[in-house]
């Protein structure tokens, strides 16, 4: 086998070309750093290589757990790495040349599973849109489609994965964040149950609950295993997800017992999406019918709720303010308007307009929309299927905001979010997988949502449409 | 046997008596009402009596669970009962003639144990103060002297069980709510972790996670069984804390492991504490250490933290303001300044002045602390034991606030939440133990911490300590 197909192979085949001794670590980070010169250039998903702290991992053969050494890559948002540089999309922490002192836990499991970082992945400043272009490091583009972007705020990640530069690569989802770059560029994101992997040692959370760190990847079974790598408990958690019964990747060996399953073809409140996101969705009920389960059309009526965006916007806005606090305490001079994007500046502006009972609310809030969704949960419907996106991953520039125009992006990035975010404000479990590509050949998945604490199911099905309609050969023409 | 010596029995000795048939629901239950009748007068502990629809409950015999039909009591705080008035100590809800439309999940579960509800404990205001004084409905005394305070804020609770009025009953703690009237009036006080109970369907947390619900009781099973009756998580629940390995009514069938326990004898950063507080501790130490346990000086340095209380108010101060515009809107008029005691008022004024970043730095500084704390944990001890409170329980008066000093309670209480509040933002579980009386015969408590969720090592504690120096019979002499 050629090294270059070796990295068309998902993290777990990998790991056993390692094992067997096909292939050694160094050669495998090699011929993945090479792919990642060959091709970054075009997608600028890459934005801090470390690529020589990861040859030396795997040339002194410390890394051991399930994956052996098998290539991976840090989102530049969360995931900390000792010594590594640490942007979160922001001009004004690249300026600073700031560094991380520690790993984050999520990161030392990572490592303890056998990934080696080779750098950290492009993501929009702080986060906040559903597409990566921030000032600081440029655009993502799309491997299917240089034109478009990788959407947000994972975009490094997904845009990385679908290139092969590496199998699976870390990401997280305040509001989409994986399963939109996911969707965008053809792959799997599983955002986890609230409290699955700990934000700790410098969170006990992010976003009051919104947020969830792990991966984008390309293979069901690399997505379970990694789940039960990364998750479970660390000292000090505020609060964690339930462990699952049996470990994610035992399982996935089981089909899914015949499951009931609401989807919807329409946004909330009935809003009209893109045509082509209605086929993704009515394609994942035809095969998901097809494999023997009840599909109706059904979904939690909370959803419709008009104060679902403004309860959300709310709360990340309060965060992003406390954020660029919290950095300019580190980097030792206040954040001003000069040093952020504009639409960043004016959403702190408005986080710090608001009160700590108004935050209150919102958060009581948010805690009552997971109630009202979870009725739907617990009438009797296991799975909720919708698009993930309300349009396909738009052109590079469609999202960006201006200085006149500060909310330009956010207002376009309405059907980004739609059917993603009310799962961070609940917490509950949601992936999108790629079952489906527009007649432009530009990748739209599919969103199951499953009650709190259950991604078994998810994995399940997961595996059981992979089974069904394998996608693990569609890959992006990148030369 | 005599029925009102039935009444001195724990629940499941109650229940015990119920199914032998040596006493019948009703009688039972009116038995309870004679009690109260008699005693409450001086006490008062119970503010707003259901003994009529206790009378149907217990004769129409649908009452089943573990406990058939006990007599109970709920805190007018939290526990909400459909049809029952609900004041939270507030003049504001009382003047309204405020009532629930519908049951808490917690209430449903009590009912669903086989508790029945005889009415309403006192409570102060919001649940603000270490004592039970509101102006609404005047201050609970304490059973062991009647002109002293039962601790706060479930003092009509623990009140109520120290007399006897009923086994168990309802209780909450948001910063040493259940474990200061415990240890005030001689009884056991659980606050579990973070999680356990349910705050549905009403509410996801309470306090931003500070506060917990569940009850004071009397002997160790009951403990035992109630928590096993009332926890499991409830749809929606933002999260909830991890089941136990086994019941944990079969945990406390077991003698603990022997345990490594650290002991603190002054206040957090060496605060002085009332000698009577830290002799009940040292005589804890000394029963823990002849029951084979390894006793050392030694307790988590974040403990010391001067922001901690800081921090605390905060949290509680944002969460009093929003919880005075929530009244006044379901109300449908404002709470202004003349509607709350002075306290209420100018803590709500500081949380209202608070900005949701600022908040957020709060609750981000809580969850370092919970970090901070569990490394003492995780550094090799399994229990900490402290005085629950730094001084007995004071005069009736002595916490109370005026116009002219509206500090003054919340000042004089720092002694009684020294020890008690750092892990209620932290979200361990902690249990005060009635195991001394000051020379007055006053009781004071001592307190055990565990690591997050190990309610079983707390109440295999509490049983064998239970054994050794049992306090069933220890009863304050009210006739």
């Amino acid at each position: 086998m050629k090294l270059d197909d070796v990295l068309d192979l998902d993290a777990t085949a990998q790991a056993e070309c390692l094992r067997r001794g096909d292939v050694a670590p160094i050669e495998l980070v090699d011929a993945s750093i090479a792919r990642i010169e060959r091709l970054n250039g075009s997608l600028n998903a890459v934005i801090a290589p470390a690529f020589e702290r990861a040859r030396a991992q795997a040339r002194d053969g410390k890394l051991r757990g399930p994956f052996g050494a098998v290539p991976f890559l840090m989102k530049d948002l969360g995931g900390q790495e000792a010594g590594a540089p640490y942007c979160g999309g922001m001009r004004f922490l690249r300026d600073a040349g700031w560094t991380e002192k520690a790993d984050s836990y999520l990161t030392q499991r990572f490592r303890a599973a056998g990934m080696v970082s080779l750098g950290r992945t492009n993501t929009p400043e702080l986060g906040l849109m559903a597409t990566t272009e921030p000032e600081a490091f440029g655009p993502t583009r799309n491997p299917w489609n240089l034109d478009h972007g990788a959407g947000g705020s994972s975009g490094g990640a997904a845009a990385a994965v679908a290139a092969r530069f590496v199998p699976v690569a870390h990401a997280s989802d305040g509001g989409g964040s994986i399963r939109i770059p996911a969707s965008s560029c053809g792959l799997i994101g599983l955002k986890p149950t609230r409290g699955r992997n700990s934000f700790g040692p410098g969170l006990g959370e992010r976003w009051n609950g919104f947020s969830a760190e792990f991966v984008v990847s390309r293979s069901v079974r690399d997505t379970a295993r990694l789940l039960d790598a990364t998750s479970g408990p660390m000292p000090g958690d505020p609060y964690f997800a339930p462990p699952p019964v049996v470990p994610f990747a035992t399982a996935i060996a089981h089909k899914p017992p015949r499951l009931r399953v609401g989807v919807m073809t329409a946004g909330p409140r009935g809003d009209a999406i893109d045509g082509e996101c209605c086929a993704a969705v009515r394609h994942a009920a035809q095969l998901i019918a097809g494999a023997g389960h009840t599909v109706e059309e059904s979904y939690p009526s909370a959803l419709d709720d008009g104060e679902n965006p403004a309860a959300y916007v709310d709360i990340v806005a309060a965060n992003t303010a406390r954020a660029l606090t919290t950095w300019g305490k580190l980097v030792g001079r206040p954040v001003g308007e000069p040093d952020v994007e504009p639409l960043t500046w004016r959403i702190a502006e408005h986080g710090r307009s608001l009160s700590a009972p108004a935050l209150l609310a919102r958060i009581e809030y948010a805690h009552r929309l997971g109630r009202r969704l979870a009725e739907w949960w617990d009438s009797g419907f296991d799975l909720l299927l919708t698009p993930t996106v309300g349009a396909p991953p738009p052109p590079i520039g469609h999202l960006s905001s201006t200085p006149d125009e500060p909310f330009r992006g956010i207002l376009r990035a309405a059907p980004y979010g739609m059917f993603t975010l009310p799962f961070n404000m609940s917490g509950q479990p949601a992936i999108s997988l790629p079952l489906y590509w527009t007649r432009d050949g530009l990748p739209i998945g599919a969103q199951f949502v499953a009650a709190y604490g259950r991604e078994d199911l998810l994995l399940q099905v997961a595996a059981e449409l992979e089974g069904i309609q394998p996608w693990a050969d569609r890959n992006p023409q990148l030369g």
